[in-house]
């Protein structure tokens, strides 16, 4: 029986609102919500938690936050994502995500979850859809429930 | 039989929430959301697609994120809209906007879509409107549904 | 018969979201909407139309927008703002407003307005609510109900 | 019998949207709502109202709006929240709070609030839930309550 391992989840639109400031000059502030870094330290301790992001002109305002909260961040493109997970035994993984290609990553991790703000195509594919949405809670809506569903 | 054979869209209310962020200096922030660009990966090789602006103050931002997506923008002012249209073959143009005076535009040209949060007399005309509001996807929604009506 | 001849609006909340941004600098960012100046075009020509404000700590954000909208703005506080309207013919002025003491103004001019996310005490009073909240289209809609009930 | 005295407010997803606007520096942006300020200048007077924040890295950003309000705010970490409160007579204590820890101070407590958009945990425990959420009117709608029920 394969176990849970790692929980992975993408950055914006799971623990960002998913909207790009824009000024002149390029992609320049990003919004992060309440309640998720409560999340994040309840489960911290019980499974290895870490974050991807495909938004390479975002990359250096996702990374911050990401350390802010005590974590790491890898940018992984989306085509690079299938393979990304693939290698990493994919049977152990939990998955957070909430775009359009995201819903292939969905189909050979472990356990999948999604915001209720995410597209339909992973929310359909999603084992789980938290009752919040993206930068509202979503990812205290997941620890919870991988807590309770894993850990208990 | 007339073909589509480009697709023209609005930027504010359409790539956009719609929203300008003002300092004591002026308009200087917009704010794009996520899965668009998804979208217009998909329909990119499909099919020629350009935007247009009526922003003139915001032009600079405007005209950062566009080209960080790789698409260009002209500007053109409400005015110049339905003949900037007319002069181009309409019956082969597919347009995506959301304000008052677009729906002048959507009488001429051959298909018409409107985000969900677009104003009441722009999505009357409209032959499509998004299941998503601007900024949180309703450009994936229209080019996944362009994709599907026009090309297969 | 008494005839409205002027449109007075509040600022906050009437033509933006009602949020203020903070940096650790104090409030430096209001967030404007969509739609509202193609409204403002509309009836600009018909009836005086012009803007008040209470927040004197954004108030230089405030005049930037307006001006750039090519309009005026006044510095009217709370508790000016029964006399400020008292003094010019409450009788002949349309009002437009969304916040709780903006109610006693609504209880005195010829006609009121307030967006759909005003506050409950503002709806109340108001003779007309629009269908769009503020930063989304309501002084739009708020026009276009003006130009059909006084001037068609 | 005893009597409120004090009225003690969380300041992110009460006073604020929750939101954090992130820039590649970290932190730098909080948005607060319209007619809050109303409703403490209604209140001001008949009690003691104050602030508390766990938020370090926002910290000055909120101390600058708190200051800007008129009242005091002091950084309080979920871990000392519940001594914090123990130590001086909670039982005279309103608690105005929105997230998951908050609900453990709630239990003790005289009366306590939660915005609408609270954290279902918070809500739970909340003796009133206010109509409008966080950054949309949630601190007048407290006010008056508390004027109301308190003070009438």
């Amino acid at each position: 029986m394969s176990f849970v391992k790692k929980f992975i989840l993408d950055v914006d639109g799971v623990l960002t609102t998913g909207h790009s400031i824009y000024s002149e000059k390029g992609k320049i502030y990003k919004i992060f919500g309440p309640h998720d870094s409560d999340g994040l330290k309840i489960i911290k301790n019980k499974i290895n938690t870490s974050f991807i992001s495909a938004d390479k002109r975002g990359f250096s305002i996702t990374k911050k936050r990401i350390e802010d909260l005590g974590f790491s961040v890898l940018l992984v493109s989306e085509e690079e994502r299938l393979s990304f997970f693939k290698n990493q035994n994919p049977d152990e993984i939990i998955f957070m995500g909430d775009g359009y290609f995201d819903s292939e990553v969905m189909k050979i991790v472990k356990y999948s979850i999604a915001p209720k703000n995410a597209r339909p195509e992973a929310i359909k594919q999603a084992n789980y859809v938290t009752p919040s949405r993206s930068g509202e809670g979503a990812v205290l809506d997941a620890c919870l429930h991988i807590d309770q569903k894993f850990f208990k």
